[in-house]
């Protein structure tokens, strides 16, 4: 599988869209939302530039996308106005995102969005440059030294690839049958394939970003991780272990073929702080100037915070059917290309099902990893 | 219409896409390619920027699209190359297009185009970042003094609104009854609102892109236009009145109504050289340096030479059904936001046949500018 020419949000606005499924990304960006402000004002203490380049990696297209995007600026243009700033600096936006993405979508909001900036902010305020930047942030994107603020929200768990070593080379087949990801009963050598994967990945992250952002600029980055450094503690997997349980069980119905499901595996990672830092302190072009971590609820929420106060009970079920949506809005892109479109609707319906009778039993949460940076001048 | 929310080339690249209906364009992209190479020649004969930046207007999707990006940018390597520069410059493009646009079908297309670039050229040549600006021209799209070379073809024909002044204010209605351009029989104030419309038009692109271009940088542009002073003359309008009169001829069969002709007027303007230069001469930013007009095929040929030595006979019909795809994949968009789509097939077929009868009778041609501007410095 090519991550790169696959992974995808799922397209438009329909039912099992990205757009209509992002409330967990969206909870996510709220939480970062104090380190994103503080980052920001950071920066601008030191520098004033005449034209200000702001990245959004991992973009997506929905509602997040341009809601980021809002929420940067705000702070960057109160912070002028705050200095008494006579103008107001030109603000050159860059949306990244896979070349999968669908920036037809987050094109035809832009429009909508410069008006409302305009009633907003007033006439005063920019100009302001949105443009597309398609490709993987795992290598160069940008200009070089061309950005002052780099964020990425719900992106950096991605890995560049399928780590490579979860097939066994005697031709005994993989080394994580029946799973998609790492699970409890892992071999170390899955363990490891993933972990290194990481690292490889995330130099190489914070190589590139290096070249493109100046020195005192600043990244705000959010992803899923862990708080153990056990990499088999069920807070970093267990939602593929449920997905890995639902193909199992479509697969005893004969939808799928099991060698299927054991050669697919997620390439994802939920790195520990310290694989983070590790790897920041390696790469050496960057200071870690915060970590934080919050739990994210699987269900993203209605809008109604009183839900989250209640105990679970049996209607946490149809909570099921919802964090289901929002995983396949996720990663239909890639299960769709590994085992065929036909068996996503069934497939999902009993994810569904396994997440709401967990659901019934626990309060799952996601760990979120959120960690700001700082170029070294 | 909202000609920036409803102009777009047809999208994907079936039957009726612009993607395979573009050879005209492509015809005209080749025309234009000498003043394009002595263009980027001149602005580096007296910069060398580490970091060029490189704009591509109305880039449109297909093959098209990054087939001038690829010329573009082997000239501009070639010249440092002859120069014995130890390093390639970082290449900054920007693809610019209204943001109906199909941007995920040209970003799709970039893998490919990028291990193409590698291949061709080596691992010295770049780096070089593509990126999408949706947007209109006729206003500000880039960050000031951020290009040093801007190219648009088939584009600067597109007005960026209907003109107003089309409809009599008497309430007597259209001043352009059945007639969907500037016809013949058009009155005098139909060819003033158009004529009116351009130059306000050109005006602002031409102060849109003074700010974003640095002194000493390039402008090539190639669009329709005409050889006379008299916007009546054949040669700029004869498509659009046998677009008028299948029209007509569908409204016949009640298929739509009159009205709905007569409300219709296309938002385009085929200027004069004249009316090209007073406008860059009254805006005052750039030097005109080179304008040529070139004869363009209504047929865009189909790769065989020959046929256009030959004298037309009724085997031309069929060339006709051809035109009236590559003028189809380009207007559709707007015909049906106002027609309605069920119109169309029957539309276009009318058309081919209007358009084979009079290939039949005559070889006819578009008339193409082609201009090449210096930003003042």
């Amino acid at each position: 599988m090519e991550v790169m020419q696959v992974l995808h949000m799922n397209k438009g606005a329909g039912e099992t869209s990205y757009a209509t499924n992002s409330t967990v990304q969206s909870n996510i960006i709220s939480t970062a939302k104090p380190l994103t402000e503080e980052a920001i004002l950071d920066i601008f203490n030191h520098v004033l530039p005449e034209s200000v380049g702001i990245a959004d990696l991992g973009c997506s297209s929905g509602p997040n996308t341009l809601l980021v995007v809002s929420e940067i600026l705000d702070v960057i243009y109160a912070k002028w106005q705050q200095l008494g700033r006579p103008c107001s600096p030109e603000f050159r936006v860059y949306l990244n995102d896979l070349i999968g993405n669908d920036f037809n979508n987050v094109f035809g909001s832009l429009p909508a969005f410069y008006n409302k900036l305009k009633e907003e902010k007033g006439s005063e305020f920019g100009p302001c440059f949105i443009s597309g930047v398609p490709g993987s942030f795992y290598g160069r994107v940008f200009p070089s030294k061309s950005l002052h603020f780099v964020h990425s929200s719900s992106s950096l768990h991605w890995l560049s690839q399928v780590p490579s070593g979860l097939e066994s080379k005697d031709g005994r087949g993989s080394w994580n049958k029946g799973k998609i990801y790492i699970s409890k009963t892992s071999p170390d050598c899955v363990l490891e394939a993933y972990s290194s994967q990481f690292q490889k990945d995330w130099s190489v992250f914070l190589k590139s970003r290096a070249e493109e952002i100046v020195g005192g600029g600043r990244m705000v980055l959010s992803f899923m991780g862990r708080r153990s450094t056990d990499p088999r503690s069920k807070e970093s997997y267990y939602q593929w272990e449920l997905l890995a349980r639902a193909l199992m069980s479509i697969v005893s119905e004969g939808l799928i073929e099991e060698k299927k499901v054991d050669s697919f595996n997620a390439p994802y990672y939920a790195p520990s702080p310290e694989e983070v830092k590790f790897g920041i302190y390696t790469e050496g072009s960057f200071i870690l100037d915060r970590l934080e971590m919050f739990e994210i609820d699987w269900d993203g929420g209605d809008g109604d915070g009183d839900n989250y106060d209640a105990p679970p009970t049996s209607s946490t079920l149809s909570n099921g059917a919802r964090v289901a949506k929002t995983i396949r809005a996720v990663v239909e892109s890639m299960l769709e290309s590994h085992f065929g479109g036909d068996a996503m609707d069934g497939l999902f319906q009993r994810y569904g099902e396994m997440v709401g009778n967990h659901l019934a039993k626990t309060r799952a949460k996601y760990i979120n990893l959120v960690i700001s940076l700082v170029r070294k001048v």
